[in-house]
């Protein structure tokens, strides 16, 4: 029972990010297509937000981690 | 069952966590591009809106801890 | 069984305030930079719209700590 | 069963509610940025709106404290 | 098994009525909006809508109460 | 088994009933704010139409009157 | 068994009467909005249309009590 | 189980006749309202549809009845 | 469990089947309003149609005949 | 087992079938109305394509056959 | 055990094919429909891609026929 | 348990397969029909399409011939 | 129990790599048909893309090939 | 249980990371497509990107691999 709840946080914390991250990223690509001049003020945008997205699903594998 | 309970808490928070934060960024993103005399502004309401929108799955992430 | 119930409360309550936080915060980004000087008001009521969704996702938390 | 009971009220009250506040607050957003002169009336049916919401999640809610 | 029949009963009619009322009001929202001088029968249709939208949840709920 | 058969009943009649009523009120509520000028027979479109749509779910819930 | 059988007939047919219902009535609102002078040869259709429509699931209620 | 399996039958033969009328009867008054001088070609063409969609599931319901 | 496979077979058989010929019929309504003077065309376009739709379901029916 | 295994084949078989010649005959009834002159082409394409949806429908019903 | 496995294989085999035919045939038919002088080298992408379509369904066959 | 483990294998690769092949050739031949001039070029990378995306799905079918 | 763990592997491994691959191939193909002078430097990006895409569906197989 | 849990964690990370790189990879095609002279600026864009959606999946196979 303990590695399928290692499973289930390491799987669903992988999903999660993947999901954030690329909606993220290619909203960042679209606008920078859109509006070129903007490019490096997005990007930097962009990393904040991957930052703050990657923040919980780090913390959920922490405590699949603990749970090994 | 115990562990079982942590998983569950942890992977649905990084979910709710990364889906929510993912669609605020992305729209600040997009109204960047379109207003980007709006940029500080909008930065600064999604910074807000983060540190909302991770308000409850702290907690659930904290009750994991509880339960461990 | 006492732990799989306070699991299912923290983690849709987590989902159900991301959910619903994320989608009033991104329509209060769209309408800002649809119409910068309304940003004022739309910031407040965001505020007033974040704390009454949050309202029954709190009571639920409060629950699943009387359930522990 | 008993707790699981309790579980499945709380969660899908506080579901149901984020989710109906969450259309509501956002549309009147829309609809405010669309009409600024009718911010008044938009935020005064907003609030009726959301007290009509609430109701049966509340009344949920209450059910799930007699059960306990 | 009497539990979890009260719980299936309170957290459907507590969702069916979040979604019927949040559609209905989010709808009168958008329509005030497009036309403000008809914001008084908009408002009075919404009201006889949402009583008519919670008279089978309610049932339900009084259902409930007699299942407890 | 008794308890959860009226349960399903309730519950799928309450959201049936919910869906409907929704689906038809708010494009009522649109139909009037594109048309003004024919409020009152849209209304009493609406009303025959409720009228048909809670047939069922109240033959549904008197069903499940006769199996408590 | 014999109840959890007539209360899956009783919920799928008022769900199945209500969906096609509202579907046949909103439709025929937003046509009447769309040309009033045919407000009655539209509503006549969707009393057919009802009828119709209401057939089966009546047939699949008087099944439900055939089981009773 | 003899029970269940009438109720399947009942209850999807139900569903799918409502959802295909529905979607027939809807698609009428749209045509009716975009081109009223065909209403009678196409009021006789839905006739024909219906009986074609019911076709099938009054074969299911007979089955049904066998099974009985 | 021969009365369950009769029961899926029929069931899905009667969506099926209804499911493909209100396409294809609403299909047929929609390009008859467009182009009145193709109706004849449509129509016999339509009746091989759902001789074809209806072909494997009816197969599938005759099995679940087979199985009784 | 026997019998649920044929359900499942038989089952899936008329929906795909179903579901394929629908999109393939709606598709070819919306391209006749928009370019009349090319109808026969059409057809014919669309007997072919009905041949080449059903051929593994087919031979799916045929394992049944095999099974039974 | 190893009727289940030949149902699967052969009814998501048959499910697979129509699926991918159906959406190949139908797109093939709408291009044809827009640049009728095409339709010649269409239909002959059209069976290479049909052929490519099937490759594998028909595999998942042959392994169906091995099991059994 | 071998037998379902190659049912589950054959049948996800045969679907695989299909959706990503029919997915890119449906494009082929829209891309084909906007500028026909690019024909050979389209059609020489819908090859190499094919074969990137049938890889993975062929390898599935090898595993499956070991397990057997 | 093995068995159904490389199946599982295998197939969502062939899933996964078939959905990226099939999206970013028919994205290649529509965006060579709209620019055809950058069609080398699409292509060179899509074998980049393709590449990257099935790095881990094939990490994933090898895993499935030590767990044999 | 060891194994299905690897399993669980290998499948679902290539999943994730194929969606979210696919995702991305097919906007950089559509963002080049638009905007040519911007080419190199997305393409490295792009890099970064597939760079931090593939971290965490990467951890989880990493976790996977201790599992084993």
């Amino acid at each position: 029972m303990n590695f399928i709840a290692i499973a289930i946080i390491a799987a669903v914390a992988a999903f999660a990010a993947s999901y954030g991250n690329s909606k993220v990223i290619s909203k960042t690509l679209e606008s920078m297509a859109r509006q070129p001049e903007l490019a490096g003020q997005l990007r930097s945008t962009m990393f904040i937000g991957v930052g703050l997205i990657e923040a919980l699903p780090i913390i959920a594998i922490v405590i699949a981690f603990l749970l090994m």
